[in-house]
């Protein structure tokens, strides 16, 4: 397997996930941040996180140190850049950051090198307008963790090159990612605006006092959560219906219309204040949120080899 | 196990499903259905879908004949009804329909017997705002099949008897589900509205040419639905943020509420003229669509073993 180096800069959450995606597909990633010591810390961290996904066979049978020999802790930007051909950028999310970060990733990087942002927060055009190669830059944004999620958007700039945004298509595709390529710049992307409809209409219903904010939660987690681990919302129209999504639509627009009239944005904190929180902690104390988190994603490994099984 | 008589109103697809849950938790089924052969035919139907999920190990170590034994169809309405501690009507969505099978239920049935409805369209006070016995009326909603999707929802008119609700959530643990009870009436009570959110989000985005449906659905399926599948929305964004969902919401709250400003909705049907409805017969022929049913119900099927080994 001859795959391409990758350049991981920031080696936060998201770096690290983006380290492991990578080096389990077989490239090379060279890990760079630039706080002292962070990278070496990170790269122990993803030595952890290996054992817990080899003992769930998610590494494609490969063992935790196979993969975690592909993963190198640069000296520094210019040496993490070297013979990458693709740089995937998680700094923090601040904008005069990346706006300054890119000048120094677009005067080192080989000029054929794609510039990618994991940013949620800032579409391309935002922090690469005054680059000599902004052509090359573009968004791949991941949902976290990415090597247990496949779901990624890449966004392009007005200026991004076609090639580029093909490029990247066919890495996430070589990396067993499922890249969405959107046409144009939208803020939020499609995954968080898909999300904060859906939040929104949460805090409003619970605001509005007619259930818990537990109930809601399992309106989702034992209800409308179940199709949507393997069926979007338009296939789900398409077999709701006889006759398929058309049938679906003459069936259900106004009354779905009626469901989501633009109504007044939720107050989460008031919302928080009048009892959710209390019922929050109730459920889990904030000392052991930690513990829930490693539940969390125990859960999304397990569904991750149970979709593997499903799809083969 | 003592459990009471169940009277199955409506053999359709919903009230099919209401039968196979109730009788495998035990409870004696009453087939009703006005249409000449309509319960019979619905019986033969369960009794392939019990031979499924027997197959997949979800009828609780019995056979499909030990459940079917519990569903018996009722010569008339006065027989379903009779001696039946519940009464789950599934008849189909039409207001003047519902009003008036109300008046036989409410005349028919014994007193302390719950009248339940498995609309989704209606409010229980729209329906039952003439009857006698109008305070053992609610809304009993299920998703499809609920035999595989455990939410159920539970909305009482303003005149239902606080007693009625708790027999009913009382009665929907004891069968298995995890029943979602409101506090009062709202147009598409929880899950409904949530799904519509989300919905005219999927198709505001195609409609304005950020992403096909084919992406939009696999930000869902590949992406949002993972989590979404054991956790809810509030859950989700507690375990988001160190310090839970009070820091979640300081993060957050402003960036969904942009995300999530009040639009002009989609027009669903122009959508799909615009290259919507071509590209889902592209990924399914209509003459395709039933043999994809077939897959997402086998699909719900794994996911609902592996969800119980999950939570073992």
């Amino acid at each position: 397997m001859e795959r391409g180096r990758i350049a991981i800069v920031g080696c936060g959450l998201v770096g690290r996930g983006w380290a492991i995606t990578f080096a389990r597909a077989g490239h090379e990633a060279a890990l760079f941040d630039p706080a002292e010591g962070a990278a070496e810390a990170a790269r122990a961290r993803i030595a952890t996180a290996l054992d817990d996904l080899a003992a769930v066979g998610l590494l494609e049978g490969q063992t935790a140190g196979d993969v975690l020999a592909r993963i190198g802790v640069a000296p520094g930007l210019e040496a993490a850049l070297e013979g990458a051909v693709h740089v995937q950028e998680s700094a923090p999310e601040v904008l005069e950051v990346k706006r300054a970060l890119y000048l120094d990733l677009d005067r080192i990087a080989l000029p054929e090198t794609v510039l990618a942002s994991s940013t949620s927060g800032f579409v391309a055009s935002s922090f690469t307008d005054h680059l000599d190669g902004r052509a090359r830059c573009l968004v791949n944004h991941p949902l976290n963790p990415p090597f247990l999620i496949p779901c990624v958007e890449i966004c392009p700039a007005p200026w991004t090159d076609a090639a580029v945004v093909e490029r990247t298509r066919a890495l996430m595709e070589g990396i067993g990612q499922s890249p969405i390529v959107m046409t144009r710049e939208l803020d939020g992307f499609i995954v968080n605006r898909l999300q904060a409809a859906l939040v929104e209409e949460a805090f409003r219903l619970v605001e509005g006092g007619y259930a818990s904010a537990g109930e809601v939660d399992r309106a989702v987690s034992e209800g409308l959560g179940l199709r949507w681990s393997f069926m979007g919302p338009f296939e789900t129209g398409d077999l709701n219906a006889q006759g398929g999504i058309r049938a679906y639509a003459k069936l259900y627009q106004h009354v779905f219309h009626r469901l989501a009239q633009p109504q007044p944005q939720a107050d989460w904190l008031e919302t928080l204040d009048r009892g959710v929180e209390a019922e929050m902690r109730a459920r889990v104390p904030l000392d052991r949120l930690g513990e829930r988190s490693l539940w969390r994603d125990r859960r999304l490994m397990a569904l991750a080899v149970h979709k593997r099984q499903q799809e083969r």
